[in-house]
């Protein structure tokens, strides 16, 4: 049984930035620090921080005194005018490339745009680009979202990051039967397209693949989603411990991917558990030594 | 043999009000009045408009003295200027819409867009948009004109007015992938766009089409290739002087549709040639009593 890892698989930019930020944060100042809501889509990377320090926190209001760390999918504004209200000290890790798309929604609202976010309604980066955008503007999934959509001379999109670029497309498409003027701000991450191509292409060889990353993560489920449509058996698990010798019987090649929030120990626990299936018949549970080898 | 007429065919509201412009001027003024190139892509509209004293020019300076009219096209703003030091008085005929695209197109230049026009690089609307637009722009006709175009962070987009909504958002999906704004300004004209699709479900059902106009208005000619696509046979017409008797043996239904810049008058004797064709063996030519009866 051949294994094979999709390339980019794995921590981006902005997650391995916040991370990051949070880990020198703790060193610098006392801990714990807080974050609010989990400071990435993984529990297990959001457990190792915990151990260290860097505390989730569901309410502004229960914020312990002391340093509240934004995370990488950013904030409402007016949150963070309480927080900073509050009187707490705030370390910033949202994603530049969130930040850049937040930019661009606080410019469509000033500029009187009618502004359509394409995204997952209840992701937190979304609700972050909403409160940039002032009350005029709309989440949509897809194309078919829009039907109610009509009667505006100026729209301007913008996107979640993590969107699939295709999706992106299909909206724009479909919003230029709805209007006259039409402004685009691709926001969406190149890092994840070209992952999500990565790991098509590895689905379309694979006999199985495996998707590594948190359940609650919108872009390891989508990755997940891809594989499936593409036909190929797919199993989203988010750590070694879930893998079922079964599933590899009679299979000659397994792919491996995983999404922007899905540590390198993880990804390296499911290839060391895969290998160990290639000499016993039942999985070893590998244990990382780099805790933070990301 | 039934006969059938696509809804919409024949003169759009910017070619019927360029045509009424140069019959009010020389009832206003002392014929001849002048036009740059013909003031319509039809040449029976531009002889019928010759005989009344409206004369095309090719050049600016083989311009007699008196008043000029700017056809439904619209100009490049550097020969306006160059028209007018030369003394002749000018009434402008430009439709609307085009004029709306050059508007469009002057705000892009201001703003530094690199410019798109999405049209045919020839049509003397492309030509007085491009002189709207500064040095930077291109023209594209399709998607696969676009190979060459990178590294602009911002993309502005225009399509002459004429251009097919398909063919423009083909040209839309392929420059999301080429920028981070994309400002689209939606100039097809509707009136087109529903042309197409009434001609296109006739031509469906029909078992030969029959499109009326101008051999030189490129947006006739694309009825007919929309036409052929759909797979039916079609003859592009300027007159129904080119009929043939033969075209109809063993049709059943016979479609017919005309180009924007194709007159009423044109339109009915196509149609009542058809009809003496269902009682003669040979095709009587008809002649129209209503000159201008658009």
């Amino acid at each position: 049984m051949k294994i094979e890892l999709a390339k980019g698989a794995g921590f981006c930019f902005g997650v391995k930035r916040a991370v990051n930020i949070a880990l020198e944060t703790v060193k610098q100042v006392n801990p714990p620090v807080y974050t609010i809501g989990p400071i990435i889509h993984n529990p297990q990377v959001v457990e190792r921080l915990r151990q260290r320090g860097v505390i989730p926190i569901a309410e502004i209001t229960d914020l312990p005194p002391g340093v509240v760390i934004i995370r990488s999918h950013g904030i409402r504004p007016d949150l963070l005018r309480q927080i900073k209200a509050l009187g707490h000290k705030v370390v910033d890790a949202t994603c530049p490339f969130v930040r850049r798309a937040q930019n661009y929604a606080e410019q469509l609202h000033r500029e009187g745009f009618k502004t359509v976010i394409v995204g997952k309604k209840d992701h937190p980066e979304v609700e972050g680009l909403l409160g940039h955008c002032g009350p005029n503007a709309v989440v949509v999934y897809n194309g078919s979202d829009l039907k109610g959509l009509s009667g505006h001379r100026r729209i301007g999109v913008i996107a979640q990051t993590t969107t699939p670029f295709s999706q992106f497309q299909q909206v724009i498409l479909r919003l230029l039967e709805k209007t006259e003027e039409l402004r685009v701000y691709n926001t969406t991450c190149s890092s994840t397209e070209k992952r999500r191509k990565e790991t098509a292409n590895l689905a379309k060889r694979a006999d199985i693949m495996i998707i590594a990353g948190g359940k609650n993560s919108a872009n390891t489920s989508r990755l997940a989603e891809l594989c499936r449509q593409i036909g190929t058996e797919t199993h989203h698990i988010e750590t070694a411990a879930e893998l079922s010798p079964e599933w590899f019987e009679g299979k000659s090649l397994v792919g491996v991917s995983a999404g922007t929030s899905t540590p390198q120990w993880i990804i390296d626990e499911v290839i060391n558990s895969l290998k160990t299936l290639n000499q016993k018949p039942k999985t070893r549970r590998g244990g990382s030594t780099h805790l933070w080898r990301q």
